[in-house]
């Protein structure tokens, strides 16, 4: 693809995140509409759970004029991907840790729920700091929560996770991380 | 279990559905509890997708006083089984047909795209009149929708849609039906 300054962008793979006001859910909104556009796979982000409390009714239409948030009970995202299912939470943060206060009990246990139901569970957290984005497999959560920590350092990320590089398009291929995985799964059931 | 009246009900297999005021939606989320709480699949209903226009903020708490009702883009129900991805839209009718106008243009979409990824895809239907829920695959309603029909003839699910049989608990047991729609793709591979 060609831009107006003839510099072509479509190979230009980057590490660093260069926010120019996109949060990382409008990126991988953006991603997952790639990939469905491109018959790769079918992952959307699930509704924000709403409690309607009031609504008037009018001949073509209904407002809701009292509701409240829910609290989540389970991820953000999930869909399937060459037949298996993927299910994952994603956050940003402004420290050199992730706060496991950011995922409640409900979401943890949901997570490792869909690892115990051969399914493909994991959190996607953008550390904004270094401009970095990284997949960590629930498996590490749990071990962090089991041992009774209350956050995850950067470090850790660095070393047991997956940096997703950042492209023009998809923008946050985390797919090719799941590849991977699927990779590491069929290793291990032909040993 | 036991009953007051002395009688064991935890065996009665039935194919009415007995409405106790419980509509097909109740049934499917006591059965998808039942699936969780028994380790054999995490089956959740989707929120239903709330466009929010106007919030007050409080100290400890956000409320939503201005909220419209958004059309649903995917299914309702979606999870995972056995590693697989599990995809459905229920509907309940009074007709001795299903009317196709139930599901709009991106649930259809959505039905079709899931069964492109390998995933499992199907409608469950309630037809109150006869007390008899059936599943029937992505294939026929897209035969169906193909054809410019307008509607599917309860006798068509008769045919070519699994009677799902009503039992205590789990109350829908629409898996047992997915076992084997799996069983059938393994015969289709290995030949």
């Amino acid at each position: 693809m060609r831009y107006p300054n003839g510099i072509v962008r479509n190979n230009i793979k980057n590490t660093s995140y260069d926010n120019r006001g996109m949060t990382l859910e409008d990126d991988l909104n953006t991603t997952n509409d790639y990939y469905l556009l491109n018959n790769i796979a079918c992952i959307h982000k699930k509704p924000t759970p709403i409690q309607v409390v009031k609504v008037k009714y009018f001949k073509k239409s209904v407002i809701i004029y009292e509701a409240f948030f829910k609290k989540p009970s389970t991820t953000d995202y999930n869909g399937v991907y060459k037949g298996k299912y993927i299910d994952f939470e994603a956050k940003e943060t402004n420290l050199n840790y992730f706060p496991l206060s950011n995922l409640n009990a409900h979401q943890l246990k949901h997570l490792n729920t869909i690892i115990d139901m051969g399914g493909i569970s994991f959190i996607i957290v953008s550390f904004k700091k270094y401009k970095e984005i990284y997949l960590l497999e629930t498996s590490h959560i749990l071990f962090f929560v089991n041992s009774n920590k209350k956050s995850i350092p950067y470090e850790y990320f660095k070393n047991h996770g997956f940096l997703i590089n950042l492209n023009y398009m998809p923008r946050i291929d985390y797919l090719k991380i799941v590849d991977y995985i699927l990779e590491g799964e069929r290793y291990e059931v032909k040993n």
